[in-house]
């Protein structure tokens, strides 16, 4: 079954939003079987929608839209849908009802363009909308069947989850392919595909390099025959052939993988930030639960904070400035034992795009204090982006990833990163 | 002149990556007045590659790739021009001297894949890339031209600016439209399109609303002669419907505002967080030069650091639990009097999936000290996502929002919210 996606809205043309609707449903799909085999994106525009949906669907077997279904003059979904079926709108008196009802109930009372809502292509099936007003719609048409979702990511997410999935799940069958993803830290795309040539050779596996700041995720997908057993073979060789540089699988983020290696241990951890300015507190806070293995942290983002918050030596400070591997040190034993935690995290560098104290833009010093005497602070050599403004974020990120790495290569048993030759490695090449 | 965009990449259709090169690519082009009419996604097949890059030249007349010129085998963008054009892959002897000297120069050796990269379509222009290795690729076919551009975001960025961007501007003339976007916080989406109907019914002008998380962005395109003109009544129009809910315009975002407000008061900020984790600062240092107006935070994720980093009463904790207005009044004032600051900005709440201390998800306090004896606290009423596991980032981004729009109102004498009529219908009506 091959499935398009299709994104109405001016606002993705002119870059206003970027399109997550897009890879969420293409992760949904792909996760349940389905093959996404192109995804458009359209302007607000009657015609070219309807064009859009008719090539689409003499492509594949089904296309699903997101967008065009709120209550504005530029929500053109339902218009371009009944055109493409060659029927009319006609106004559904069960969501006008409803329509009215939640607008009463919320006390605002309804807005005039709301009630475009109630109007759907005549003979349309109706998605029920669990999380909002809309609902969307199932419109069918020569070459397939269209669904339409709102744009609204959260009721898009709902609907697809709660009624369209199955549904295709249902027609489409058992997948024909398994896929696995595996993340990695701490090495360059260059160096895993030159690494994994031979799991790329295998028969009947495909492997794809989703890079990111300071990441590599890898996807490999296996096909036909016993899939499932050739991922696993193939799965296991990468492990191998990487070793500790993969860190988790799918869905399990640096920070979880974090947070489940302390809680094994009964510990938690407490952070302080510079250049990241909470960037690393709001990971390690994005699950739920966070609060068992993350107490909180300290941004001394001001050079003086440091040494009023956290105690590092204003003679230090004064020496050699803010970024300086003895400054990360003393941050993570400060900001360990002020807050009483088993492990304080730092990080002090410059993110950009000038550069401070002397020191390159690029230049990061990560600090971890832990149980007994340990001490580390590790110097990742950051790949910098060029010389625009995205310097800073690339930077701020790959300071994340490098600082919640080594506390999972601590928490493994790897050592300080300076006394183990892959995480070496990784350093002398990561992006 | 139009302009289509064809993204290559199968992480892009499984959902791996989100399409924010697509974004980037169109407000570049809409700023310098060049139209996209359609984006499109496909995977990695040289064939489908080819149909959709003559396909794009049936509707516009150029189209701009991005991905596919990497050195691994799923890096088929060049060898699908060479068929679209066909002609044949040749060797360029100054590309492949240029990868030689930059592997010498690295000191990690020539990686085997690396020298795909200096194939190029016969007769192709090559478009220089200041920031990478591969350069881009201009193609001319029958429907018009081909720019080929790498997917690695600053590498794509560079060669658009430095070389696709000026010729194109060349070719498409002066804009025949003008844009601004407006940017509004605490309004619902449908209350700010209600309010603007009479500037939907301009001559000539076209609005487009994007929302976030308790933020609309409403963007304001007027046609025709005298756009500019058009643009600039319809801009002071809106500004007078919406009042003080339009904090910017354009990449004028809320912690670039804030900054302003605090630089033009000689003032700085310190922000006590909770369930945002680290992410209100994080926002506060996504600018360069911020350290000028925010020194810095604490992070008071586990409710006893609450009374020991801030000095928040014990028995209120005890008493209330911490998700109180009374615990963020405390909390703002004992972060900006350890830090030193003229204000304290807090935040407590419950991010969810789960309630906490007897709380609902997405109930909020926003805590602000200041100068002499201003203290103000506000609970903004937040429009709960459903249920699903996406209601903890979207609880978290709109505290944000309503944290630094809280800020910024003090800041320009707005007063604190509960004293505002224009704020108090935000707080009813915001989302």
């Amino acid at each position: 079954m091959r499935v398009e996606l299709l994104t109405v809205g001016d606002e993705l043309l002119l870059g206003d939003t970027v399109n997550g609707n897009a890879a969420w449903l293409g992760r949904r799909l792909a996760d349940h079987g389905v093959e996404v085999t192109r995804s458009v994106v359209v302007g607000d525009e009657t015609d070219v929608i309807v064009e859009a949906v008719t090539s689409a669907l003499g492509r594949a077997d089904a296309v699903i839209t997101t967008g065009g279904l709120g209550p504005t003059y530029d929500d053109l979904t339902r218009d371009a849908l009944a055109k493409a079926a060659g029927v009319a709108l006609v106004r559904d008196p069960a969501l006008e009802r409803r329509l009215r009802e939640r607008s009463a109930a919320s006390g605002r009372g309804l807005q005039p363009m709301a009630m475009r809502m109630a109007e759907v292509p005549e003979g349309a099936g109706l998605l029920h909308n669990s999380a909002g007003t809309a609902p969307g719609l199932r419109v069918e048409l020569p070459g397939g069947v269209a669904y339409a979702l709102p744009g609204v990511p959260f009721e898009m997410r709902t609907i697809m989850d709660e009624v369209v999935l199955p549904e295709l799940a249902g027609i489409a069958g058992l997948p024909a392919v398994a896929r696995r993803t595996l993340r990695t830290a701490g090495l360059w795309e260059s160096v895993v595909a030159t690494r994994l040539a031979e799991v790329e050779a295998m028969d009947g596996i495909r492997l794809a390099y989703l890079p990111d700041p300071a990441e590599v995720k890898i996807r490999i997908t296996a096909a036909g025959p016993d899939a499932p057993g050739r991922l696993a073979t193939a799965g296991t060789r990468v492990r191998e052939l990487l070793g500790p540089a993969v860190y988790g699988t799918d869905d399990e983020t640096l920070d979880r993988v974090v947070h489940r290696l302390l809680a094994e241990r009964g510990a938690g951890v407490a952070v302080a930030e510079s250049l990241t300015g909470g960037l690393i507190g709001a990971e390690l806070t994005a699950m739920p639960g966070s609060s068992a293995t993350y107490a909180g942290g300290i941004v001394s983002y001001a050079t003086e904070l440091k040494a009023r918050l956290l105690g590092v030596p204003e003679d230090l400070l004064a020496e050699h400035g803010a970024v300086h591997p003895d400054v990360a040190a003393a941050m993570a034993a400060g900001v360990r034992d002020r807050l009483g935690a088993a492990y304080g995290l730092s990080v002090t560098g410059v993110a950009g795009p000038e550069p401070q104290d002397g020191r390159p833009v690029g230049t990061v010093y990560i600090g971890l204090a832990g149980p007994g005497n340990l001490r580390t602070v590790a110097e990742p050599r950051l790949p910098v982006p060029g010389s625009g403004p995205e310097i800073r974020a690339v930077i701020r990120r790959m300071t994340v990833v490098h600082a919640l790495d080594l506390l999972r290569r601590t928490l493994l048993g790897l050592g300080p990163v300076d006394g183990d030759g892959d995480a070496r490695a990784g350093r002398e090449e990561c992006g």
